[in-house]
């Protein structure tokens, strides 16, 4: 069984409260690295078969009619969520 | 300036009301390739100078802390924005 990943961010000259008090958070709680947040979304679709080439196109369409608000939001990754794994860190380290 | 991202999303065992709403609207829509929709919650969380190892381990950390709520949620996810290019695909194609 497969599942297709689609991210959805606010545009940039989109108003983030969310951010804003998450990024407020962050030094309250000793991470100053940060100097900026935004929240946005993360969809799992998932699909019988493969993740086939048509699969990610049914997504990317579902991403922009459904699954964002086209007038405020960005639909910034579709893709296979097999690809994840690179980069990820998990609580063992780097994968 | 670089960019981690931090991804949550709700524990396989927990009701996620938002996911089956989309995974409801979706055949109305013509879209019948998917089975199952989970929504979680994406990041980005900024930084000054580039995503050192420590930069993605005080977001590791964030995460468990503060961006995340374990009894219900799991971080999927914590890279550098970089690394999204590979399997996004945009309205030109796959890149």
């Amino acid at each position: 069984m497969g599942r297709v990943v689609v991210e959805v961010m606010p545009k940039p000259e989109i108003l983030d409260p969310q951010g804003k008090a998450v990024v407020g958070a962050l030094p309250r709680l000793g991470f100053t690295q940060f100097s900026g947040v935004r929240q946005g979304k993360r969809f799992e679709l998932e699909v019988e078969g493969e993740v086939t080439a048509e699969v990610l196109a049914a997504a990317q369409e579902a991403a922009v009619t459904l699954l964002s608000n086209p007038v405020i939001e960005d639909v910034v990754r579709v893709a296979d969520a097999a690809t994840d794994a690179a980069g990820t860190i998990t609580a063992e380290g780097v994968a």
